[in-house]
């Protein structure tokens, strides 16, 4: 068996290689009861005192490295504190190990990290350690960025994904497919004529809003695999199913646009500044109003509802249902 | 300024980038007064109640995957446990992050991944969370793992690089130099004609060791640059200088010819299972005694003497007096 671009690239093939690979061959995957390596959520967690810490880990291959709005060094610090931030923790803390090709320009490498620094700033996430090597120039190209995140949570306060029950509603903080698109869009040489920008941003403000206001039973930041991997495993990993409406998921023109274009589905593609919120129903528009204060979620939407069946069903705008299945892997691959 | 090979293997040149583009261009940089970006230890720290949580991460590139006593898989998580030991912590949990090569054998990737779950067995540390990515295979040649420790300490007990105090005894943990002249021999194709192996091992069992005995004031892994530039890190970051002496330290015959036959100084290159341990005078006896019982500690020598000078001086085996320089960078790339 060979690895395929696929299998990087979020959906099925990717958690079959994690599956028979990865996690038939490690014995000792969680510390004192946390969420460990097997749950296959967006981090880890090792309680600790009257505290659990929150740990996440993603390495960044994205190609190009800059893009419409954003860069490898946005996105790599962004992500990192999103995936901390669905967790239920606040994000304190990154480490960053860079892995560098010969001949990398030093001008290039100081604009990503002043990104890295930017974001860092927003959020008040400090950037504590780190880790510098480099490859020879035909062994890689350009450069990887592995950020580490690590997040403080109450013991007990920690958010799954695997939380979601019937009756709850699904809020989606935003617009989708705008990363994805974006990138695409840029790659296929037609992303300057669009206005059409990636959404990387840090959505720590929009949970602590919603963890603020409470009822909150799961989240995940829909990245590869888009909404429709998102929701899937949200679904899954619950035990429930959930009906969502199509007229209610925010997507732009410019999206739809490239999206016909190319033919890809813009609920398959990553996105990197949204949130899927399980909520229970007495908060949800109280939850809705607060997320919709903030920053980044003034588009913030309740797109549909948890029930007790087994698929995502989708609502169309035509009255029709479909079932919305999880992608077999992001179509646009090297994004995130 | 275009970043070259020699940037990524230790030594100043590193120095000097990680100051010049990283460190000038990030703000926030620590936790709660913690150990920072900036203050270049093995890992960084956040104060967290009455613990210290350690953080240490790090990018495996090494070439080539498969060696003598070892692949990348091991030296990974060996590596980053011993960073986290260092520090003084008990390392309790990694993340790790891969990215593959399109075409990456599923054989070679489960030897790999059971290499890194024998180390985790070995040390009681869990992996926790992980990421998978995929590269194009022209543009990544096979793999990188990047893994990064957690580890956890009582408050105000963290051990810094930093520590050394005129008096203390310098203890060296075993031979030096088996990792970089393996990797070198196997590179230029002798590798199979000598006994030559890394030395790659999980170092917690002998800091442990040396921990509950007292006395330790400063450690360090010799990793790239190997004891030459660990030990003028030491010496510089504490403010003062030492005399070791070279007939203390341990090397190896095999390492010895390799050394001679590429002109390669065994002191400048990298260990991967080794510590440099800064102690009180008063315990440096029963120290070395308690690493002597350890699995990997019992060539343990106590090789000089920390005093208040600027230097760090060797004095040969023939009775003279040299200036022990850092390398600028280890003279064998991409080995850890």
């Amino acid at each position: 068996m060979k690895i395929g671009m696929s299998h990087g690239a979020g959906g099925e093939l990717m958690q079959d290689l994690i599956s028979d690979i990865i996690l038939s061959n490690i014995r000792n995957t969680r510390v004192n009861g946390g969420v460990g390596l097997e749950d296959l959520d967006d981090g880890a967690s090792i309680p600790l005192g009257e505290y659990e810490i929150v740990i996440s880990t993603d390495g960044h291959t994205i190609d190009p490295l800059f893009f419409p709005g954003g860069d490898i060094g946005k996105i790599a610090v962004a992500g990192t504190v999103n995936d901390i931030s669905v967790m239920g923790a606040r994000p304190i803390a990154i480490a960053s190990a860079m892995v560098l090709s010969e001949g990398f320009r030093g001008e290039e490498l100081e604009r990503i990290v002043r990104s890295m620094d930017a974001v860092s700033e927003e959020t008040g996430v400090s950037i504590i350690t780190g880790d510098t090597k480099v490859m020879e120039k035909d062994k890689l190209d350009r450069m990887i960025i592995t950020t580490t995140g690590i997040g403080v949570v109450k013991r007990g306060e920690i958010v799954r994904d695997s939380g979601l029950r019937p009756g709850d509603m699904i809020i989606l903080t935003g617009s989708v497919g705008d990363h994805g698109m974006a990138l695409m869009a840029f790659r296929e040489g037609f992303g300057y004529d669009t206005e059409l920008e990636s959404d990387v941003a840090p959505v720590w403000e929009m949970v602590e809003a919603a963890l603020s206001t409470g009822g909150v039973t799961a989240m995940k930041d829909p990245t590869r695999g888009g909404i429709a991997n998102a929701l899937n495993e949200l679904a899954e990993k619950s035990g429930v199913g959930m009906v969502v409406e199509e007229e209610r998921i925010p997507v732009k023109e410019e999206v739809l646009a490239v999206s016909e274009m190319l033919g890809i589905d813009p609920y398959e593609v990553a996105n990197e500044g949204k949130v899927i919120i399980g909520v229970d129903p007495e908060y949800a528009d109280e939850v809705l109003d607060a997320i919709r204060k903030t920053r980044y979620g003034g588009e913030a939407q309740i797109i549909g509802e948890v029930n007790s069946e087994r698929h995502v069903i989708l609502e169309t705008r035509l009255g029709g249902r479909r079932i919305l299945e999880a992608p077999v892997a992001d179509p646009v691959p090297r994004v995130c």
